[in-house]
């Protein structure tokens, strides 16, 4: 079986280690707009060929782990290059623009939108681990256009990478993935914004930061070629769990302006239920 | 050496066992508001007796770990209490308040001001651990004002926890980890608020929220008992703070309004600096 993917980096390159374990006779092609990163997932044998334009057609599988504008912008002369039995895979944080492009393509059945809930703050083909997917939740969306024998062959490889198969409508997971995904990315971005600006002393950052600081900043490291094309396409949604987070903010401050350490004492024991949340998480991913 | 700790918490626990292992001949007093806290800590050796008022002229080193409101209140009457050669250390982690406090106090040489830079969001004798200081920054403030040869004492047991010592203004202690620190956890609070109010449906949270949404509401589980008292006594720097926070958070929702995303993208460039400064917190700890 031939697979093509698009974009070695952690997606990519994790995906490309599970091919190479889960689908027999496996032959792995990539393609990167990075040719360093290119040539390393040669060297260090996350594929076997670079992927050449004429090749597409060649493809039983296309794995789509590029930034989510390009991928919006070459899904569809993707579909139109995939030969009659080929798949074509997508895994971006965005679900409903990719679905939206592709809705009225004759090959419609042959595309599956996803998104593995899974990740690191790092990139690149280095990156890619074998068990990124292990016990993570796989995402699909209206899996009801994608043609059932392909859509059949695409769930049983995601469970023997011990994925949990969710279905979500691509308009609702936008909106879901802003609250839990994509406002985390921008609290934490801001958070090292503002303490970089204030301490031009890193060495006092150095010293006094603790495990809290490193925990809250530690997405503050994700890649913007990653993340400005997902801001852009979740504008909407962005904006509104935005517009909640800078409320919340507000009121704390004035709370804290207005001394009423009741109020706050009240509200942080409420949100203290978060523990709850946090251990279903890891409940779930341990299943 | 007889040691009475104020607070059998993370910190007090683990001080307990800090002072078990390094100082010799070690009897440990212990003292807590919740009283099956201070039940269990007996339980799990880690005090030896309970601590009454009348113990307190007997002890030759008294151990703050209890809520910064609590401890600027009862530090007066605890120098009051010790004897001539007993030493009183303090773990808060606000530091301008305490050190005012006892600035006149007859006794002013026989007291530390100290902030370790060690935590956990857990609470508790039970979240109490062994190495918890290892490899972290121990913070003194106005180390002058303290007594030589009870200063010299309590350096040496902290080198032996494996601290690095810092010393440091408490005005500029208090301004610095208001970013560092009190930020971070505020940050966290409103985002785990933000989520939890709009997402209503727990289970979607738990097969959405991958290890980013994790890592940065980790703190949101830290207790307002410890985390009122610090809001309120460093007020005005964290007021500072949280509006620089906001103001970032505005910005980038105006950019992001205005499609501007050439210029989101310079900022998160910059911001991944953050990187480096991260490294650096890691190879601190690391000596």
């Amino acid at each position: 079986m031939k697979v093509g993917i698009l974009g070695i980096g952690l997606i990519g390159g994790s995906l490309a280690l599970s091919a190479r374990k889960h689908i027999p006779d496996v032959e792995i092609y990539g393609l990167d707009q990075n040719e360093d990163h290119l040539d390393r997932s040669l060297v260090i044998k996350l594929i076997d060929f670079k992927l050449n334009d004429a090749d597409l057609k060649l493809m039983d599988l296309l794995l789509i782990a590029i930034p989510v504008d390009a991928a919006s912008k070459q899904i569809v002369s993707l579909l139109d290059e995939v030969h009659d039995n080929g798949l074509v895979i997508d895994f971006g944080s965005t679900k409903a623009a990719i679905c939206d492009r592709v809705a009225l393509h004759p090959k419609r059945g042959q595309f599956l939108a996803t998104h593995p809930i899974a990740g690191t703050e790092f990139s690149g083909p280095d990156a890619a681990m074998e068990n990124l997917f292990l016990n993570k939740t796989q995402i699909l969306c209206e899996t009801q256009n994608t043609r059932p024998d392909l859509l059949e062959w695409a769930e049983n490889w995601f469970r023997k990478m011990g994925m949990q198969i969710r279905p979500m409508d691509p308009v609702e997971h936008d909106q879901h993935i802003a609250y839990v995904s994509h406002l985390s990315h921008i609290s934490s971005f801001m958070l090292g914004k503002t303490v970089v600006e204030k301490e031009k002393n890193e060495k006092t950052i150095f010293e006094m930061a603790g495990s809290g600081f490193e925990s809250t900043v530690r997405l503050a490291k994700s890649s913007p070629d990653m993340w400005i094309p997902i801001f852009n396409q979740n504008k909407d949604n962005i904006l509104e769990t935005l517009s909640e987070y800078i409320n919340n903010l507000n009121q704390f401050k004035n709370l804290l302006e207005a001394n009423d350490y009741d109020k706050l004492y009240e509200q942080i024991g409420e949100i203290n239920g978060i523990r709850e949340i946090l251990e279903g998480i890891n409940k779930t991913s341990k299943h």
